[in-house]
């Protein structure tokens, strides 16, 4: 029988990953850091498991977790999320996007998709019987046509998906972007899907606008959170999705079946190490100086790019450099010049020619220099 | 709008560990065992910690997990599974059923489940627009009618849920039914979902028969296992799904979209544990004893009861003891006895009458003792 997902090969992040170890280069392409977490922070998971932490969970998250979420996000967001029926603790934000997704869509529905967009949105929408519908948008956008999204929106619109700070363009939503959706998300009556993981990497003195802050949004948002980002352990799958109690017991009917409960001894140590807001406060300024590091290195390189301003990504053109699709400049960039990127299209369903790349900076400064240096020696022919 | 799930409540397994505390009862009721891992087993994962293995795993696991898994599944079952296209790690054996249903069921299939059966089964199925076929079993059942199997298969047929040893009942299969389901699993050309968690937790000499000994099974099935229940890590979330490689390309497909991948740190240290089989071998023996000793100890309450077969349950029959049903039962012993357990009636689709009660035995002797001796100071009238 055939495929549920005929269009899904590997995803482009594990190619690009095993190209870069075929060919030893540096890998700035799939996106998690090259440094660890903190000592401290180990030692808590250490304590956790000594004092026998290592049988089930409560199916929505331990409770002090989900209190220390929640007193996070109201001295950031304003809003209030309750830690008994409107935050549950999920195995990384790609379980709560996809319980999310599965909790909202029925055969049939229309969600609209701004790409270039992370890649499970799609696939999820499509394993539960729904239609994505895409605004496409260059990557070097600057601000979102809201007469374009107001165009496709039908009676079939059941939902929509936001990211911001973005991944992979590193572009941040504003204030006036935020209440665009919320009229329209009201007017129309759609669920949103908020995935808000990169909201401590956000540069040059921005805030994340979050949907937790617009109530008229709040209301109506499954908000999708990590701490793999945020706390340097993408590998430990920890994050969260928050929504009003209505939405979150139908959120939890369907968590519950899915992985039924998330790895104790990571959720004592993480409610632990939240009661430390210098934990997380000074994440964005480690990595502007990290993207500025890297843009000052790449500035001679004939690439063309504005600084990213969030998430720890940055995109960059070649288009006055090569007439290739980005597909094959980022495989010639691995194997020639010895530096794995992703190639923007691979973040759209369909086929388009951006001439863009992008470079994940979540490196040591060395790393990153190397890079810049190797792009740099680089003969375009 | 309403819900994708409208008959899902809070799952039994929360109501009753609830119930059990407010009561200040002895927990009899959700599975999950009362003692910790080794030391042994902490360690390995602080040393993953320390050595860096905190970012993401690649998506279908590490590497020496899976070798470890292919080498102890040869040794035990004879089929060789490769560990490059065969084996996927998952966030427990509940994502691996969810993930190996969502790949098999399309919207208008029919799927056949053995009820009782473990309740993330129908769920699933029904999320993915599939209609469950319930052979309806009494949970003292001695053998499957295969007859009546045979009776229930339509061209819709596209899938057979099995459970050995199985929860809650605690029978376990013999060679002779995986022959009658592979016979008809191959003329229906149906695909196997096994769950199989319960592998090492089998007794009086028995013996597994996993669907990977069984050549014509394992060719489509997706054996769904666990080290959960085997390193008494239930919390830790780590299983693993084993299918043919085509079959595991499309499990691949959708569990990239629904976790992605699975805690790396206790990927190492899993896959390091399983070079001895030392630390899985003398379970059966470590959960017998435990069974007699419950057993035993009840043995003067009134409760009819043949010994488990293989799990970490034990079910009774109160048949002849009181009339009510047996969630009233479950929570009268609960508020009365201080003990808790769960009504097996939850374990079916409909409304049920067996007036059978499932205990968990996998908790201290001297917790088995106090609940047998609490049972037995109840009176029933
Ligand atoms: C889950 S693997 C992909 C990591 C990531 O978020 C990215 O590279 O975009
Ligand atoms: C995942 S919670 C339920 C645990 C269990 O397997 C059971 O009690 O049957």
């Amino acid at each position: 029988s055939d495929s549920k997902l005929p269009n899904v090969g590997t995803t482009i992040f594990t190619r690009m990953s095993r190209l870069a170890e075929e060919h030893q280069a540096i890998n700035l392409a799939q996106g998690f850091p090259e440094f660890d977490c903190t000592p401290e922070l180990k030692r808590m998971v250490e304590n956790s498991m000594s004092s026998g932490k290592n049988q089930y969970a409560p199916m929505a998250g331990i409770m002090p977790l989900r209190e220390a979420i929640s007193e996070k996000v109201l001295k950031s967001y304003y809003r209030q999320y309750h830690p008994e029926t409107e935050i549950t603790i999920t195995s990384g934000a790609t379980e709560a996007l996809y319980t999310a997704i599965t909790a909202s869509v029925r055969p049939g529905d229309e969600v609209i998709v701004f790409e270039p967009a992370y890649d499970s949105y799609v696939p999820a929408i499509e394993l539960n019987g729904g239609i994505p519908v895409f605004i496409t948008l260059d990557p070097q956008y600057q601000s979102v046509d809201w007469n374009e999204v107001r165009s496709k929106i039908t009676s079939k619109t059941k939902a929509i998906i936001i990211n911001t700070p973005h991944n992979p363009t590193g572009n941040v939503w504003m204030q006036a972007d935020m209440q665009q959706l919320a009229l329209l998300a009201e007017k129309h009556d759609l669920t949103v899907i908020s995935d808000e993981v990169y909201e401590h990497i956000i540069f040059d003195g921005r805030i994340h606008i979050s949907t937790a802050s617009i109530p008229a949004l709040a209301e109506r948002t499954f908000l999708c959170g990590s701490f793999g980002k945020t706390f340097h352990i993408t590998g430990w799958k920890t994050g969260y999705c928050m929504a009003p109690a209505a939405m979150t017991a139908e959120f939890r009917k369907i968590h519950q079946y899915l992985v039924f409960s998330v790895a104790t001894p990571f959720q004592y140590a993480i409610a632990e190490y939240l009661q430390k807001p210098e934990h997380y406060t000074a994440l964005s300024a480690f990595y502007q100086n990290k993207r500025d590091l890297f843009n000052e290195a790449i500035a001679g390189t004939g690439f063309i790019f504005r600084p990213s301003q969030g998430s720890f990504f940055q995109n960059v053109s070649y288009q006055n450099l090569s007439d290739d699709k980005d597909v094959a400049v980022a495989e010639r960039l691995t194997a020639e010049a010895g530096v794995a990127s992703i190639p923007v299209s691979s973040f759209y369903s369909k086929d388009v020619d951006y001439k863009v790349l992008r470079f994940c900076f979540a490196k040591n400064d060395d790393t990153l220099l190397r890079a810049a240096e190797q792009l740099y020696r680089f003969v375009w022919n």
